[in-house]
């Protein structure tokens, strides 16, 4: 497969700890419900599952942000819960309900069903990740991703979202063999599914740890980050075109564990908004100054974060200084074009909102590149 | 007002940094629906705000959980929203859906006519203290609450319980003024009712920063941790019996903050499952070893916490080797009767759920109990 050259390297650089002009923006859900194009074209897709698994609307509506805002990366337009679907759970989306599994995994005839799924049940994944990447032609990176292993088994045992992750919890503590083996085998369907964006023209690969968040102290290790790590080591680093693709991991309310993070074999690690950048950014940095020597190659150089997605309700003066709080918490840019050092992506620290005015997001991109831009001066 | 002399000071002890026999244990929400005595009280008092402002039920459910486990504290049994339905808000609880404010507070109309309630209107909440604690004769002490500011005015603003918080963000991004103005009024009248719960009775005081964690670093810092610190130096410092009456403070999802709680002047830090105690510990003996020279009396020197409650869904030996692996994270107990050290008060990270077994409950307090005693030898 070939491709055009890409344009806006900005994100990519930014990943690998490489200086850049401005400070690349993308944000998470960008294209989504807050936006009238993508509204107009899901009601033509009659639902969001036809609209996932259509490649030209998939095309349509990761394009769409784009030729509003000048945003650094783009975004596979999919669901986290493609690969349980390809399990054969029975994945519906009812309206204004969220995700619904028609088959639960809560004991063990449950889990001594599951397989990693033939990845040709997700072809109309892969199908779209080319097709975006042609459609983009070269304008910016194109994003593939997944959800993590531990996410993933959230909504495989609770059969849809949850509140108190009761069922999940209940499983993982009363039998933790069953558990492991279900994330085991998540892991392995995770990174097959990412190696195989990765060959159909992924840029960068993001890891959602949506939930990670949601386990105790030490359950966290155990049931999350242990299979997070193990997607990654089983990753291609490079695309069919030769370039290194740079993996994200985002751990939602996972601040705390940033230190326990940094042996991960990824090279970009999101924060939420709790987490102070500047602080976070010390842990990367010590690590970058005393690195480890097991031999692995990647490590975490980048934080892609962090600014609470609600602050796009307020007037956009308030959106600017928001932006520039954020910015500024994470310090002076890295600006060695000699050396890799810490670098920053900004992002939202959860999905955009459907209830944002699409004009407030023009302040907050055109802010982050302007201010980002005299920080470098 | 005279009441009989307490029988187990365990946990009045701990709060303040002295050393104690075992762990003391209580839970938060132990008077609830897990239990089908709770649900019987309930029925006859026909919702759940009959059953809080009356002052004989609320007496009955509070000392239900005594009955059945070995509790090192009682908790007064109420709601965090007393103080907003007192300041003319009109709380109400629908069935299955939580609470809900006839009015909300989302503009300066509304802003302007809030003010700290007449304590008058909060009788019947000092009316069940002074019942409760000569109901329990001295058998353990009795800890009053209420919400934080911040807590309290998610409320306000959201009109009940809210999965985005996206009113009142807004209204703090849009109107940080106005935000201010609700904070404040929020912080003196909680300072006033937990004064009026000490001297009804209560023995010590918890504040709940139920919603503190969805914040933003910056944001909790000027619009959570500032007013639950202004409530805190308004405080009483004994009851009417002339015995101090400790505060605890507990941020769900604020593990992160916890250096910047180190000059809240509580003597307990409450900690969700997601903070692992012995680091969290490390903090506190660090301020301990080298106390502030500002002249404030009054330091957290104790934490509680923090196992997920979803951990009571696991079989018996589950519950009690989860239960032990709480008390190994925080570390050797402090046990140098000579002097104060940083103590653990063993609780839920969060209130247990109504789906808990009652009996797995005993086993976790046995536990604690027994496994604590055991680290001290």
């Amino acid at each position: 497969m070939s491709f055009a050259p890409l344009l806006n390297t900005t994100f990519l650089r930014a990943c690998l700890g490489q200086a850049t002009e401005h400070t690349p923006i993308w944000l998470m859900r960008q294209a989504g419900r807050y936006l009238p194009e993508y509204c107009a074209t899901r009601a033509k897709a009659g639902s969001f599952m036809g609209l996932a698994t259509n490649v030209d609307y998939a095309t349509e509506v990761t394009l769409q942000p784009l030729a509003r805002y000048p945003l650094d990366a783009s975004i596979l337009f999919s669901d986290i819960l493609t690969v349980p679907d390809a399990m054969g759970l029975g994945l519906s989306f009812q309206q204004g309900e969220g995700p619904k599994f028609e088959k639960v995994v809560r004991d063990e005839a449950a889990v001594a069903e599951l397989a990693v799924p033939d990845m040709d049940k997700l072809r109309y994944v892969f199908d779209a990740v080319t097709s975006i990447r042609r459609a983009l032609n070269g304008r910016v990176p194109l994003i593939g991703f997944s959800g993590s292993p531990w996410t993933l088994a959230c909504y495989m045992v609770e059969g849809g979202g949850s509140q108190d992750y009761r069922h999940v919890k209940t499983l993982m503590y009363a039998r933790p063999d069953l558990m492991h083996r279900v994330l085991a085998i998540n892991a392995d369907a995770v990174a097959q599914y990412l190696n195989a964006q990765i060959d159909a023209g992924a840029q960068a690969v993001m890891v959602f740890d949506s939930w990670g968040g949601v386990l105790a102290d030490g359950a966290f290790q155990e049931f999350s980050l242990a299979y997070t790590a193990r997607v990654l080591t089983q990753l291609k680093r490079h695309g069919t075109d030769g370039a290194v693709v740079p993996r994200v991991v985002f751990t939602k309310g996972g601040g705390q564990w940033l230190p326990e993070m940094m042996p991960l074999a990824c090279d970009v690690l999101g924060l939420d908004w709790t987490t102070h950048l500047g602080r976070a950014r010390a842990v990367l940095a010590d690590a970058l100054a005393h690195p480890a020597t097991d031999g692995q190659a990647v490590r975490p150089t980048a934080l892609q974060g962090n600014i609470d997605p609600n602050v796009l309700f307020a007037p956009p003066e308030a959106v600017r200084a928001q932006a520039r709080a954020v910015l500024d918490s994470f310090g002076t840019p890295h600006i060695d074009a000699a050396r890799p050092g810490v670098t920053h992506i900004f992002n939202l620290g959860h999905g955009i909102s459907q209830f944002t005015p699409p004009e407030h997001v023009e302040h907050l991109v055109d802010e982050v590149h302007r201010h980002s831009a005299q920080m470098r001066r």
